[in-house]
């Protein structure tokens, strides 16, 4: 019988969790040890789910824990809270720990390596950004400090800083708890990974819940009251009052534990792996927000933060850790979200992504609904398509409409998958009745006006 | 300068308008004359509306018609309602013409014919068929006829013979009228087009909307009063009182002119097109309803009567017509119904019609939301994923659930048309946000479930 192997997991969330679990799936205890270490107090929880608990959508935090660290410990994983790896040994196979509620560290040994070690906030290194009442959103403690502020001090005003999908779905919730909300970015357009013109729309979608944007306005500070407590937000043209700011700028993968021990990383500042989730050290792995993967579009390296992909990361892993063969070819940039009653989607290569990547590019606007115009329900939806000039490939689609448009980004995302051209999509056999769609779904209308101004660029002879 | 040509349309809806207006977008009347005959009263319709405009979904008629007579008269197309097409003569270029409001015949001459004669209503050779109050739904008079009886005559009891996508809806509607509705089928499930256990889903929707079941009963006769009023429907085991009944029986393609003619039928009973829609015979044109297609997961040749088929169809023909090249590739076989808010969907091969062509197969079936479980609009969701066996390849995809679940078809689709295997989806990048998805979207659950049971049936050894 072969010797017990050592599995350590560095980062109980998503990825980390799904590691430890496909792996005992596939090699009991007698096999397979299998230990955890999470510096939070929760393990396995859905940090998307955040903004619905601030706005009370969600009222049960326990609702956005998916398994309990009992629950794991049932199934034989050594899930350990509060406990920081602080330092990774690779030569000798071993992290030190660190309990942060009893202090002590020492060194735990590995066979093998797991790294899930996430994303850190972006925090502005900017004077005030420490006061109290500045809060980001990353993890589930987050969400209940948040929550406790609004319901025990009641605040009047809030700021969010950053205008992309974690600052829009917070400014909603914060509405939704009756508070007056801005929003402020240096861009001049909220949701970035959209085109400014599809940016547009979803700007003016904002204004009408009642958010006041202040696009293009970098925050220079904030301001603080003697005892501490932040009190307004400073741009350059304007000071914002606030008794709460939230801070919504995106995260970067918390890669540094493992490039401190040399493990490699990327020029996104994720880690690197190949397909089956394995970095160049030997038998160390990592999956989620902290490595970097491909683009299958622009075939460049690219770090996304997002539950759905450290998911599937960390499954791969699992497999791989258990004897099993699993990969993850990479991403196509597929997001969606929900803002009051507008929803927004993107796949694929903006017109600026794709124009840095090399591609020629040009773009159709498409006005549609999502049903049948005459059936009642039918909602208004825009739809854009960013193909390759000469070729028509399809490099990117942008959705923004009401109730059932965003997930039509799916079938754009297999598109995109796999490399069809705009003319080749015309013929798409798509679900058609008229409570859900038009007789030309806005998708297939899009695609015919995408192939025809292929058509028209290439006989222009420009 | 070329003699002006000549082109004349048979069938006035979907695929024949669409040809005759691509072909005016590419030759104006000076090159082109365009004469379309449609027998009926109206031109363009949403013959998938109908149900919508018989419960009162849909108020207007009018809202179902895409395009006026005028507005394609304005277009330089010579639209001819009231007028049969009853013979057609190939080898003189020509087609016998009937006004059927004014009686008279004559032959009109083509250079270019277009055969869009779209389906005929299956209708029982049983005793009574013929009463009144026995209802077809096929065109926009049969809505009309029986909104009118609705209205006037307040029918209390309502039989609809056969279970598919327009029985189902049709007996939604009248349920919406306050009748009690009884629907029979000879099948032992509804919505024949699922499997046996897909469907059972449905029959219980259908019995929780109020609507009686009569399941493995043939239809064996109709009675009617002295005057010639439908009072009954008779099938083995029971007769079934009716004020009202709608014959929702499915439909053949109309290629009986065509064929008569000398056009080249398949086995389908549709007329055989290529891909660019020409039939066999020089310079005659099919698409709709009445052609056949190619199914492109079966190979075999197939008949769907489906409005955005017939669409796509008439716009190649038209491109094509009009001096352009355009191709219809063929189809997957994607439908989606909503019956109340059970919503279905279904793409590729069922079962039964895995196994005719030849295919050895696995099935998974996977209950899952549709959006996030702890998100407060979640809805139940079952999907069904069937597989080639060893090599893993998907071959069709059912879907029953509530509010959001139906469309998820088109990424299955398209999935589908590219002949991914269900391994190869587990990778798929598709839209995750709590309001629009669980963590994994069901379509990712369902296609590792199946990629999982391919595995396990491959290690089997059976």
């Amino acid at each position: 019988m072969a010797a017990r192997e050592r599995l350590l997991v560095i980062g109980g969330d998503a990825a980390g969790m799904s590691a430890a679990s496909q792996a005992r799936r596939r090699r009991g205890p007698d096999e397979l040890e299998i230990v955890v270490v999470e510096r939070g107090w929760h393990a396995s929880y859905s940090a998307c789910g955040i903004p619905y608990y601030v706005g009370g959508v969600v009222d049960d935090l326990d609702a956005l824990i998916a398994r309990t660290p009992a629950e794991f410990r049932d199934r034989g994983i050594d899930l350990r809270l509060r406990t920081e790896a602080v330092e990774i040994d690779l030569d000798g196979g071993r992290v030190r720990i660190r309990s942060l509620d009893e202090g002590g560290e020492h060194w735990e040994p590995y066979d093998d390596l797991m790294i899930a070690t996430g994303a850190d906030p972006i925090r502005p290194r900017l004077p005030g950004a420490d006061a109290a009442g500045v809060h980001g959103v990353q993890i589930l403690g987050d969400g209940v400090a948040i929550r406790r502020v609004l319901e025990e001090e009641k605040p009047r005003r809030a700021v969010v800083v950053g205008g992309g999908y974690i600052g829009l779905e917070m400014a909603e919730a914060m509405v939704m708890r009756g508070l007056e909300v801005s929003l402020v970015d240096a861009a001049d357009q909220p949701m970035g990974t959209l085109d400014p013109d599809m940016g547009a729309i979803v700007a003016d979608a904002m204004r009408g819940i009642g958010v006041q944007l202040h696009l293009g306005e970098p925050v220079e500070g904030f301001d603080a009251s003697p005892e501490g407590r932040v009190t307004a937000v400073r741009t350059g043209s304007r000071t914002l009052p606030a008794d709460l700011v939230v801070l919504g700028l995106g995260v970067k993968p918390a890669s540094g534990l493992a490039r401190d021990a040399g493990v490699e990383t990327g020029p996104t500042g994720g880690i690197v792996t190949d397909r089956r989730m394995r970095t160049r050290a030997e038998r160390v792995w990592a999956a989620g927000d902290c490595v970097e993967t491909r683009h299958l579009v622009s075939g460049a390296p690219v770090a996304i933060a997002l539950g759905t992909h450290a998911n599937k990361q960390g499954r791969v892993a699992g497999v791989n850790l258990g004897g099993g063969y699993a990969t993850f070819p990479g991403v196509v940039g597929t997001a969606v979200s929900k803002i009051c009653d507008v929803e927004v989607a993107r796949t694929g290569l903006n017109e600026r992504e794709a124009a840095a990547a090399g591609f020629a590019t040009l773009s159709v606007v498409v006005e549609s609904t999502t049903r049948a115009g005459y059936h009642p329900g039918a909602a208004k939806m825009t739809t854009k398509l960013i193909a390759e000039r000469r070729s028509g490939r399809l490099l990117g689609a942008q959705i923004v409409g009401r109730e059932n448009a965003a997930k039509r980004v799916d079938g754009l995302a297999i598109a995109l998958w796999h490399g069809m051209t705009v003319e080749e999509m015309t013929g798409l056999d798509l679900g058609y009745a008229p409570p859900f769609a038009p007789v030309w779904d806005p998708v297939l209308i899009a695609a015919r006006k995408a192939a025809d101004a292929v058509e028209r660029d290439m006989r222009s002879g420009s």
